[in-house]
């Protein structure tokens, strides 16, 4: 299956894209990719949402990058997201850094990219920004939604958000808020970001790339997507270096080397401003804050709901998504809570998608 | 209690010190301090064996600085390392940045300090050093050694490299080696200090300070030390700043400010250099390696031990001490392992000592 982004830029009705600080964007575009064909109902779509550094190409071969989908394994022909049966649309995220607009997109206003000034986003306003997108390809409702992660909150998001639309969600590995940990976690990251030099307040476009800083600074996010589990199965105590250099300062260790490479790998894929934009969404989600509750958050949804959890996810652990069940039953709803066996940590939604396959084929069907 | 730090430099017979990686020192000063008196037999000593940042300050009201002892809870007249009995020792280590001969130290040979220079130190270094100060102050075998962290590994090293001085250990909060997460973990500290332009190779000294690096380093180190469970109770969600810079690129909770202004205060007190050495000797401590088992490191102990876990350890699990317990009893020897229930996570070894004094005080008893 080939695979090709479009983009969508926001016209009409809104000029000016409404965002949930109160600010505007005159110019909205979002990245997006299809799969399937929609029924004349507009009734037979599912959204996927992307976690936190992925973007539109989830599934397919692309046809300029040769690259495969992220969720290829999931969406396809007679895969859980039955491209036969289904629409199927994911979409870059607002304030992302793959085709849709965010802080390094160019401000009409000033002919320059955004930069710090680009306003910040919320996971309401990329919920939005999706349901515009949607109504723009014809469709009239979701048969589901599905993602991990920030995925998961924008999924959490879109029941609340539009009850008529969702006819069911598969939030997976996300909470209705980030711990304290996990807040603690995304400082980590953030000052590694800001200590670089060449951030220069994020206005580095056009001059040296701050790479020490972001690869930094996706080191310390992705530990929270492994598991310790993972790690010492995976890498345990295996020395990178000769073992002379246990003597020698800067010796290191094969998981050491393993999460350098990771940080230097995303450079070339990701924006600084764009992770300190898309973090600071993820940190302020607080679902069922202004509801005073998750039970009354969940009050009007009226979706089908499969929660997934992963054992070792410590970042997003299975009681956050005991608490989402306990409190959509309070509300009334129907939600089953399936917690995946697995030494993966928080990236088994990729890596154990087979299992999950198997789960949500079972739930779309029923 | 008014205590004092003292310093000893060896020198004779070792003019030099020799070093498990083969280099020497040609001058080594230790700073200590002690509490109680030696007996005419020296044999009352307990050696107590610091965490990776302390001092040789542990207890008593500092007479120089007014600074109370890090486990001034635990040392003195009637407490669980009881003055009155015993003669308490503490020393900083080796490598370290708080008296003791380090990277920060002059170097005899070039009248500079050592920076990235100095030799490579492992616990083992640190513990051959503990023996020559303690053989100058005329202690003939220790009543006990303990410690937590870095202490720990301290502790489990000294009861297999002089098993006949050692009559008790107690191990609290180490394992016989790193986790692959923890060595992880270390890298993001390592790499906040090398990404700081200021750190120049570790040629620093009378320049500027690599503050960011070393913040940034010590805010990464510092969350092992702190349970999910402990930072959600003491801080949960809490905004610091006001509420409206969840609209504000850069808006920040209370943890986070709690996160910087740690990682901002560690600076006043600690050598970056030091932290890369001492985090590498933690590192590359690998217990039983040698001899092939944890069991077959242990034979040769005559030591009552006893192990010390927190329930929400996540740097040292409970698992890590469940198993120095396994092998002591495959080795045939006696060992207790208590995990003490609480919320603090790794540094209830200073938070909860109340629970601890009564379990080392009824240990030393028996």
């Amino acid at each position: 299956m080939y695979s090709e982004t479009k983009y969508y830029t926001f016209a009409n009705p809104p000029d000016l894209f409404q965002l949930e600080s109160g600010r505007q964007l005159s110019s909205v575009t979002l990245a997006y990719e299809t799969y399937g064909i929609l029924n004349r109902a507009g009734d037979n779509a599912i959204l996927i949402l992307h976690g936190f550094t992925a973007d539109a190409h989830a599934a397919g071969v692309h046809r300029e990058t040769g690259r495969v989908g992220w969720w290829d394994d999931m969406i396809g022909p007679g895969k859980a997201f039955d491209t036969d049966k289904y629409f199927v649309v994911c979409s870059n995220v607002l304030g992302g850094c793959s085709g849709s607009t965010g802080p390094s997109s160019m401000n009409p206003e000033t002919g320059s990219p955004y930069g710090s000034t680009f306003p910040v986003v919320t996971i309401g306003d990329m919920v939005n920004g999706q349901y515009l997108l949607l109504r723009s390809l014809g469709v009239e409702s979701l048969a589901s939604v599905s993602g991990a992660s920030m995925g998961g909150q924008q999924a959490l998001q879109w029941m609340a958000a539009y009850p008529d639309f969702v006819r069911s969600a598969v939030p997976i590995a996300c909470s209705a808020r980030l711990s304290a940990l996990g807040l603690a976690l995304m400082e980590v990251s953030r000052q590694a970001i800001l200590n670089d030099p060449d951030w220069l307040d994020g206005a580095y476009y056009g001059k040296a790339f701050p790479v020490k800083g972001l690869s930094l600074a996706r080191m310390a996010a992705h530990l929270t997507y492994v598991s310790s589990e993972f790690l010492d199965l995976e890498f345990g105590r295996k020395p990178w270096t000769d073992d002379k250099y246990r003597y020698k300062l800067g010796g290191e260790f094969d998981v050491q080397k393993y999460l350098r490479d990771e940080g230097q790998t995303f450079c070339s894929r990701f924006d600084p401003n764009s992770f300190l934009y898309l973090s600071q969404a993820i940190e302020y989600f607080d679902f069922g804050k202004e509801t005073g509750s998750l039970a009354s958050a969940f009050k009007r949804c009226k979706s089908q709901v499969l929660l997934i959890s992963f054992r070792t996810d410590w970042l997003f652990p299975v009681a956050h998504l005991r608490e989402l069940q306990v409190a959509l039953h309070e509300a009334g709803k129907n939600a089953s809570h399936i917690t995946v066996e697995t030494t993966n940590g928080h990236d088994a939604f990729l890596t154990d998608w087979k299992k999950i396959s198997l789960l949500i084929s079972e739930f779309l069907e029923s």
